[in-house]
């Protein structure tokens, strides 16, 4: 596995439960108790699928002797029309499975899918799309990773495995220079340290602070291109602030300023679920 | 309250231990234990706010002295710029509990905005916009919420309060008028029946075996209105499939045809998350 | 499966952890660990056995090798003296499982039994027995399915899966008419609309707002005579108020009114737990 | 509090989750968010109310700022017709949690008093009803507090709390006698150990092992003379076996042989509800 | 197995959840998905092995194809140097359940290895070492398994099985005769009754109230051997008080004076991890 | 606070449950339901307090109205025989959570205090004493906290928050360059990699790699002085293997070889608890 059951489970059980209620009446009022079925996951429209995995081990937590097989893996291409995995098994936790499953596949398939989409503009330069924290509450750890399947790469997980200094914390400390000496101080030394700067001048006062990753935070890319100049390879460099509004051009042009990464809510926030479809044939 | 905290808690908490993983290490390393702030919350982009309540609910789970204020309410209309929301409480807390605050607000009010927009697209026909079971999975409750907020109306919160005779239900059942019996026979008397209908023979079938809902599937403009025709009163008359995805000509073409509630996952599946800031004044 | 492991095994869990507490001290202290045994149950009256799959679940929990074996299923009838199930398997694990799968099994099969002996005194007549919410908090989904075993039916499984309109819901929104035009403009259309009526005028004014169920309410046998003329097939009728206290004449003249439904507390309520025993033989 | 919020709030909560669902859809469609009520418990039968520090608890954990105000104390006895307590707050939730206190009360009422009633049976006499482990699955500490407040007293919470020594056990340890001794030397010495024996030479054989307690089980009064006089205060003696099916004089004959416990899974298992209700007045 | 997973299950989750974090990143950036790996377990200096089953059973809950063999069970000794136990299986899971793995062996394994040191120290006599409560929150059950393990037997699990009359239940009680007479009144008669004296006076106290155990508490060699005089086999004596900070002669002495067991808390809060490593081979 | 309730809750819920098991029996059936009562924490010993914010959400988790207050804050030193703190309020829930509570602290404390000696040994040099993964399972994120508060620093929380490469994982990748350039290339950016060494070859190729942080495992001092000068403050330097095992004088030479950090499982795996006492005065 890609993705660890102890991380997943609870997750998944939740959105079961959440959808399952106090039971499947329909498919227990109409579905013989012993029937079986088969069913086909085709896609709807092309696109990165992502999730296989995951909807494997819903099926599993639902019932144990359901089988799921593809001919996929998580970052595969899936074209329109595309028949990409069966399932199989008692025809009522079949039923009773099927939203639960497509709802995971197709948002995390939706967002590896528009990870991708943004990866390929800047192709060719040295920058990386990377993810943020504004993640669906609850489900960050299969953003996250529908990020990665998608090529993007990913920023910090949670707000204890890394250290990002933004405004509040460099007033409250009284300066960036500060507020990075507290960090080193204070926090552990696995965890490099970030700066969120607005201008040059920020930016060049976090670098000799010491910062280990500089966040060009709605910078023009002029400034940027300064900036990258500045920071010459002594810091990673982040082009942060409504990069998912750029057009391709202007992404283009930001990655072209020498930047490391691109950071963007919007592969996770406003990512259109991937059109998929599970069809059942009764035996 | 017009949600309730038994509902809500247990998604916040979880939101919460997601974001704050085992603690927000930059806050504590570089904002004194002692300090306060207040903070304001500012739309980006007009829209209709929703979320508010859970939002101040986010803030008493994390410390209960943390106060939030609002001169709004779930479902009023912000412009872009506008404030509409204050939180003041200790500085730590309120920084560590910023990301979660903010994503749950700006995902409750970008679908309570969308589904706000296609509401006004049908207005002044009887049609209603309805959502689906295609939500966030753990997020149910509260997007469906917000749908009810924009302006739309509910269908079923999971397998258990509402029954919908689909397509393998028939098959399996041996037919339209076999399903609805053993539905009417087995599920609780307390809950309608439902029946998926993609041509008008099926709506016949259906109407006679005393289907309380017909869904029209994917059918054109002119067999729903001759599905309306048919049915005459006698059913609540849902259209369905990818009506999300028309524009807004066709949208009202079809609520035209006379239909009571046009269902479309795109208002949950495919919202993008209203852009909102929480900007922190240390004291 | 009849019943959901997803609805059962945090039921379940719940159960043995209060039953084992930090150990089952005396069956560790006495049986050799690699000891194994075989269970037989017997009934000790003559009911209708329910809660078998749950039983077997219960074993499956706690050991997964212990096997569960039965000729018997869900609604049957057992006879005084019969043995309807074994169990074998690792003898401390049956042992400590013993009083948990016995506790279940007994108040499922109270309440089949109970709401069977109802059942019969109706048979005949088109009524239908139906439980109510007040059933043992935590125990509903087992409760609720041990009364459509014993042939009953259920009403709602909780506030969210049905509408039913209570004197002080009719006083808050200003009357029938207003309280059902509330409900059918905010709660999911797939609901029916239920009103409680303690008389006739007010059965006559629910009919007019267009309730899909209408609740007879403590009402003689000859009002609900009345009612049953005045709906006249235009709403579903449910006859309530202490009809588990009715004598079997008493009982039967309400179901030959022509009402469609009498709910009672009583067969979940005050159901007595039905007499089983399990005997282990060592191996 | 006589009974510890930290063993009851969950079982309150889940409670609670089990009723409201996805939410009070009736409630919330039919009642100002901002209404408020008062609601008065009247007991409809005589009997010994029990319960009320838990009902308050259901409310305070649904909305803390509703009160719930009694003039009675766990244990006191309740007329027909007699108010025992009020509760008033948000109208809105008083109708969510109304259900939820009622079963609860009308649950450990129930219990309470039939336990009450078999201890007016044995007044005068050494004996003291006891419960057994046959109780609702989940709410044990609920239920044998009840008993408590009943007058009765309580056997083992769980498996871990007491040594019963039981025929399993001694067959497999190869007599009472190694049975006690593996006990013993096995289990903490802060547990008593007892002995189920079914006649004489089991009862002389546990006592020489040096039993604390022997269980007399379905024994014949005159046997469990017999056996008071060979134990003659060497050991707790508890009489057990379908005591709960006795008739009165039956049961005094038992208490009258001079046994400390007469122990019945019948207070717990077979008590019907105490008839409660509760009704609200809008503000 | 000697321990049950309904007990243990839940504490392993828990440490594997917060040993994983979001994720092994580590890991899954350097070792293929698809590796197999085996390990084996090395004690780094001689003690008694315990925690072999739970430390299988953590591999079996991260993945249920990794294999855990060992030629020991709890309590055996292990010589330094010695391998003890083996699993295999996929490398990445097998590398990210190792530090979890051996947190709980070493744990487990030191207080066994205590606890033998300081039974061994009394050999001869007929004094047991005994635990207390004093134990790491969360790790009771595991730990008072390894004290038993190691020779030691167990004093109380919680507060519900045992009754342990403190100075301040005394003085609320109004004497020790007040406070034996209530806890034998009001507490479940499975149960021992213990008091803890701190001179000769309350012992003789104690003994006539009824004490079935008699604690004392912080008392010299002395005035212990008057003590098991004064109570001459008619109650359990227990020595306690800083034990575990006596030298071996003087601890001999303690348990010379004729006391049935020497409590302390030494063996459970002072215990050192018992060094042990998991070296794997890659495949 | 220093340590957010959201971390800290459910251990302490945990613990509570752990410890009152069905309710604290020896208490309820003692002391009179309204008695309060004052307690006040003494130090046994001399050491760093730590946990005494902890200690005062113990109370208020078990009862709401119960005051702690104290006059030190964490990491102060306490002398023998100080009084430290004092609580306040029921007494059957100040005596039922007495355990709990001061487990917690004695457990923290132990740690802080013996992080606080080894701290003491190395002071003057810029080497800092580090804990590392090897805590009680449950307890990580209350003994890292304990750590810090001693004078230590806090290496990875979890897998999650930090690289670090070991043997295996860098034979799977083909060597240490491999290693890291995966690591670098597949984890978040914002991550430190760390590698752990064995000699002075493996150094300089980490080193060439680019490790932030280069760890020398169980190198004599002269190597580490070695190293030391290879490195040249091109990475963060940490000596580990048995560094707690070293006296004084050997751990103060490691510290003087110019490392920045010395990594020991001694503080956490091997802490003493530090011997407070809580007595109780009944009002």
């Amino acid at each position: 596995m890609n993705i660890n059951n102890i991380n997943i489970d609870e997750i998944i059980l939740n959105a079961l439960r959440e959808d399952i209620g106090t039971g499947d009446i329909t498919t227990i009022a109409t579905i013989p108790a012993d029937k079986s079925a088969r069913g086909k996951y085709t896609a709807k429209e092309a696109g990165i699928i992502c999730g296989l995995e995951v909807c494997g081990r819903v099926f599993k937590i639902l019932d144990e002797n359901i089988e799921f097989k593809t001919s996929k893996k998580d970052g595969d291409k899936v074209e329109k029309g595309e028949v990409f995995a069966e399932v199989s098994g008692n025809a009522r936790n079949l039923l009773t499975g099927e939203r639960t499953s497509i709802n995971i596949l197709q948002r995390m398939s939706g967002i590896a899918t528009l990870t991708a989409n943004f990866a390929a503009q800047i192709a060719g330069t040295k920058a990386k799309i990377s993810d943020t924290r504004k993640t669906t509450p609850g489900l960050r750890v299969l953003e996250k990773y529908a990020v990665k399947t998608g090529g993007g790469i990913n920023h910090r997980f949670n707000l204890a495995d890394g250290i990002l200094i933004k405004d509040n914390h460099i007033t409250a400390a009284g300066g960036i220079k500060q507020a990075v000496a507290s960090a080193r101080a204070n926090a552990p030394h696995t965890l490099k340290i970030e700066v969120e700067c607005e201008n040059l001048a920020s930016v060049r006062e976090a670098l000799q602070a010491g910062a280990d990753i500089i966040m060009l935070d709605n910078m023009g890319v002029k400034d940027m291109r300064e900036a990258v100049n500045i920071i010459s390879g002594n810091a990673i460099i982040e082009a942060s602030g409504n990069m998912g509004d750029l057009n391709a051009q202007d992404l283009l042009a930001v990655a072209e300023t020498g930047v490391d990464i691109i950071s963007m809510s919007t592969i996770t926030a406003s990512a259109k679920s991937l059109d998929i479809s599970l069809k059942f044939v009764l035996d």
